[in-house]
C-alpha cells in the first residue's frame, strides 16, 4: 500500500478526471469512493488531509479490491496543492453558494469534462467532507460547481454516493460523447493562477486595498473567486502579470 | 417502525416505480438503499424474504432518517407475491442471461418507466441479493432487464449503489424537460465593460505600459480581447474598477 505522493505531476497517464476528496473523515467512505470510481473505470484519486491519515486499512477493506485506485492514491496537505496541476476544477456542492460560478448538473459537467480532456486539459472534481461538505475556501478556487438535483426535503447524499454518481456520469458520457475540436488556447494551470493571485494580493495589500478590516476576508474571497472563474489561458496570465506590475509600479509622472 | 404489510395493493399513492430487494442479506444495505431512493424522491420499497427479518435496526440506522421509505416497507415471502400487482417489471442484472428479454440501460429503463407510469401502469424494479444477484427464477417473471454498464474488469456494484443509480436515473428523467436554473449573476452590459476598458487603458497609458511603439496596437487588442472574453458580471466590473484604481493610485508607502 504505497502511493502517498506529493508531486501532483506524477502518475498522469490515461484519460479521465481526477477525483479529490477534501478532508475525508471515514476510511470506509474513501474505500467506497474508490470502489465506485473503479466500477466505472476511473482510477485517479487524491486526498486532501484525510482525518485518519493514509494508508487506511478501513479504506482498503471497503474498496472491495479496487487496488488500481487505492494503490495509486496521492495525498496532499491542502486543496490548493491537490489541484495545482489541473486546468479546470468542478466543486460538488449541495448548498447554493453566493459565488458567481457556472453550475452544472452531473451529466452536463461530465460531458464538459470529456470535451476538455479531449483537447488536452487536466480536469478534477472536488468532494467535501462527510459532515459539512466543502467550505467556501475550497469552492472559491474551483472553475465551476456541480449540483446534484436531490430531493429538496432529504438532501443527504453520502460522500461515496456522490462520487459514484459522478463516476457513473463520466462513464455514461464516455459512451455517448464525441470529442469536440476546439481551437482554444491552452488554459493556465491552477498553480499559475494561484501565483497570479498571490502577486495581485501582494500588490493590493501594499496599495492599501484591503480595508476596512471587517471586509478584508470577503474582499479576498471575492477576488479569488473572480480570478478563478475566468478560465484564463497561459497568455492571459502573462498579460495580467504585466498589467498588475505596470499599474502598481506606477506612472512615470509619479516616480 | 410498522409497515410490514402483505397486501401488495396497499399504499399505492403517487407516481414512481416500486423497488423490490429480493432476499437482501444485510440490514445496512436495505437502509442505504432506502436512503438512496429517498434522496431522489422515491419511497416505495418492498422486500422479498429478507435474511434478518423485518423490521431491522441496522437498516433504520443506515437510512439516515429516510423514514418515509423505511416506515412504509412492505415484506413478502416470494418475489412472485412482491410483484403481483405490477404491470411491468425490470430486473437489474450484472451478468448476461440466456433469456430472450429486452435489455435496457438504466437511463432508457427509467425513461420507459416514466412513459408507462404516465399511462397508468404500475412499474417495479428488482434488485438481487448482495452475493450472487438475482437467480434466473427471479428474472424469468420480469418483463425486461436493466444492465448497468460497469467496468468489465471490476463489475462489483454494491446493492445500495445499484439502487442509488436507478433512483438517480428516475429523478433525472423526471427533470429532463425542466429548465436548469442557473445561479449566474447578471452579466455586465457591453458599455460597462467598455468603460472599464477605457479606465484600464488610461491607467496603463499613464503607467507607461504601452511600449514599444510597434506593439501598442497588438497590446491594446489583446487587452480588449481578454476583458471582453471574461463574461464579467456587474459585480465583477465594480471589483475590477476598485482593483485598477487601487493599484494605480499606489501604495501609501510610495505616496
Amino acid at each position: 500500500m504505497s502511493g502517498t505522493n506529493h508531486n501532483a505531476a506524477d502518475g498522469w497517464q490515461g484519460p479521465g478526471p481526477v477525483f479529490v476528496l477534501v478532508r475525508p473523515q471515514m476510511g470506509e467512505n474513501i474505500g467506497a469512493a474508490a470502489r465506485g470510481m473503479w466500477n466505472f473505470g476511473l482510477d485517479r484519486l487524491r486526498l486532501t488531509n484525510p482525518r485518519d491519515g493514509w494508508p487506511n486499512p478501513r479504506a482498503v477493506a471497503m474498496s472491495s479490491g479496487a487496488a488500481q485506485v487505492i494503490d495509486n492514491v496521492n495525498v496532499y496537505e491542502t486543496t490548493d496543492e491537490a489541484i495545482a496541476d489541473l486546468n479546470y476544477i468542478y466543486a460538488t456542492t449541495a448548498r447554493s453558494r453566493d459565488l458567481t460560478k457556472k453550475v452544472f448538473t452531473p451529466q452536463d459537467a461530465m460531458a464538459d469534462a470529456h470535451a476538455r480532456i479531449a483537447r488536452g486539459e487536466r480536469v478534477g472534481v472536488l468532494f467535501g467532507p462527510e459532515r459539512a461538505g466543502l467550505e467556501n475556501a475550497d469552492v472559491v478556487p474551483a472553475s465551476a460547481l456541480i449540483s446534484v438535483p436531490v430531493n429538496p426535503s432529504f438532501a443527504s447524499l453520502n460522500l461515496a454516493q456522490c462520487v459514484l454518481l459522478m463516476a457513473y456520469e463520466w462513464s455514461r458520457s464516455s459512451q455517448a460523447a464525441l470529442p469536440h475540436p476546439d481551437s482554444k488556447a491552452p488554459p493556465a494551470k491552477a498553480h499559475e493562477v494561484a501565483m497570479l493571485l498571490q502577486k495581485l494580493d501582494t500588490r493590493l495589500e501594499a496599495a492599501g486595498y484591503f480595508w476596512p478590516d471587517q471586509k478584508v476576508a470577503s474582499k479576498r474571497e471575492n477576488l479569488r473567486n473572480l480570478i478563478s472563474r475566468l478560465e484564463l489561458t497561459d497568455a492571459d496570465v502573462r498579460t495580467l502579470h504585466g498589467i498588475f506590475n505596470s499599474l502598481a509600479d506606477g506612472s512615470p509622472a509619479r516616480k
